[in-house]
């Protein structure tokens, strides 16, 4: 199927409109159009060859939101017309236990992102949700709620996610107290997220200018890491905290938050922490972890969830020939939480 | 009361013999005679002043074995004639929630370490077992089950509970795949303690050069962390990892050894740690931690697991006039894996 999409074609150039093909429906395919996607930080790094070298061009996004337009011979669990999702991920092993399990961003064998892979079956690179179309295999398609504004469902599938996962993992429930670092794409949803569980959430951010938005999410406050005094009465008051802090940061300042048992989990930052200390770990049992995105079960759970709870990424929606100015906005942090390109405005021309 | 010990009058001389009193028995307090007392890394450290200035004249240890000579009026656990043991901690506040559930090492108020530390009543200076009696309240006091050999015990108090908390905390049992980075007081009893509990225990060393002491503890061998190919090949391999090193150290090298979820427990180090990567961390949901010996019921309860499971740590055997020179080799590492010191050797003269 020809598509169009919008690709880098090298680490240093903009995005540009490409015209390439996604595959003929292999039996368990869905074909997929679609209508919204969200635009994350980490596709700006992976364009930009942050993380490594790219197989360009490449088209980024793991946000999608669309509609079924045909499935394979196989398919038995969407038809056409279906409002679906694809986050992170299209494929994995199927057959380890991560997988056996519902956790195949775990997979043994390693899943198969949603843009920059090889194919498991053909090798062909996947290409991401800045485009027209795509196709996946069933058991990586979500199914959008029935009453959800799908123009405000995108960032659920990585965001959203990446999020929640943590939260269920360390198994926030009403009353928790959760502190969440950060307040973009990632914070902002990690602040709904646990406020819909009923937990007693608390942003923790440089300065406290952000607190009148962080109490519209639902936040009981926040606390400002430079106010010492704040901090100081802050120790042990945590029993979770999301870190999306997306860069090199000093977890030290935040772990003494926790309480015995607390856990800081690091969602943002792919790379080198500041030196750990020891002290606040040992004195408290303490635990420093990380969390990747969710399994495909999760996924689906967090699209419910939101549905139920009425949770919405905030989303600043743009047009696709406003990606490169969005994403030097993003490389600046100018924005409030989430960019979502209306693909509407992709045409196939 | 009048007794005699070891102390140290500043951060840079030797342990000398010291007259001192023990105070008068309280209603709820047991006056013991020392047999034993091991000797750990941290009196030395905190002799040094390595970790803060300290109120000299100070006798360590707080590996402590011995008789009950008296109780006080309301002593109702205890007689006279008892084998005992105090470990590292000697008072806590008994009322918060931690105290509560028998973590009084995480006591809200802080617990009361066994020397060095102010009386919660007095304000006394606490000092430890590098004497011939000691005076603590009951609630601080163990029973040395009738069957154990009270000459192999004493490092059971801390070594043994130090590394035997996070092995029950993280539910090690028959299976449970536990790596054991070091091979000394901490290192030796981790291993011992996980075998006895049914664990494959695989110690981690930078070399193969301890691997047949390895397998005489009980583990299946040795993984040296200088072989890079051994290294690649026990990728995911541990669910568990007792991390005793003392210094600071880089744990990057070993959070990718951990299976999903798996968690690396530093009871060894206090203070920094090299950069901590995130990576490791985050694509595989592993954890890094800290523990702090155990509780007063734990404590209790690796004494009566070690006498059921006949494990009893490595002691080399000092009198008490042969400690500087045990301190010096102890800063060098060379020694198998503790000493522990005859008390009988200390003539109250």
């Amino acid at each position: 199927m020809k598509t169009v999409g919008y690709a880098a074609h090298s680490a240093d150039s903009e995005l540009v409109p490409y015209h390439f093909e996604r595959r003929e429906l292999r039996g368990n395919d869905v074909a997929i159009e679609i209508t919204y996607c969200g635009v994350c930080h980490s596709d700006l790094h992976t364009v930009n060859g942050d993380w490594g070298p790219q197989p360009y061009p490449l088209v980024p996004g793991h946000e999608i939101v669309g509609v079924v337009t045909a499935i394979g011979d196989d398919v038995a669990t969407y038809k056409v017309g279906d409002k679906v999702a694809v986050g992170c991920m299209v494929d994995s092993c199927q057959e380890c236990d991560q997988c056996e399990h519902g956790e195949e961003q775990y997979c043994r064998h390693g899943m198969t992102p949603t843009y920059g892979a090889p194919d498991r079956e053909t090798g062909e690179i996947t290409q991401g949700g800045y485009s027209k179309h795509i196709v996946v295999r069933e058991e990586f398609v979500l199914r959008i709620p029935d009453n959800m504004d799908m123009s405000r469902a995108a960032p659920i599938l990585c965001a959203g996610i990446t999020t929640f996962s943590p939260l269920r993992t360390w198994n926030v429930k009403a009353g928790t107290r959760v502190g969440v670092i950060g307040l973009g794409g990632l914070g902002h949803m990690a602040v709904k997220l646990a406020v819909a569980m009923g937990a007693e959430v608390t942003v923790i951010s440089r300065s406290n200018n952000k607190e009148a938005e962080a109490k519209e999410l639902g936040a009981k406050g926040i606390l400002a890491s430079t106010d010492n005094e704040a901090m100081q009465q802050s120790l042990n008051a945590f029993d979770l905290i999301i870190d999306t802090v997306p860069t090199k940061h000093d977890v030290n300042i935040y772990t003494p938050l926790l309480d015995v048992d607390g856990s800081l989990v690091i969602v943002g930052q792919v790379g080198p922490l500041e030196e750990l200390m020891s002290v606040p770990l040992v004195f408290g049992r303490r635990r420093v972890a990380g969390s990747l995105i969710g399994g495909i079960a999760e996924t689906q759970e967090v699209l419910d969830f939101c549905a139920k709870h009425n949770v919405y990424p905030e989303c600043e929606m743009i047009k696709i020939d406003e990606i490169n100015s969005a994403f030097e906005r993003l490389a600046k942090g100018d924005l409030a939480h989430r960019f979502v390109i209306d693909m509407g405005s992709l045409t196939a021309a």
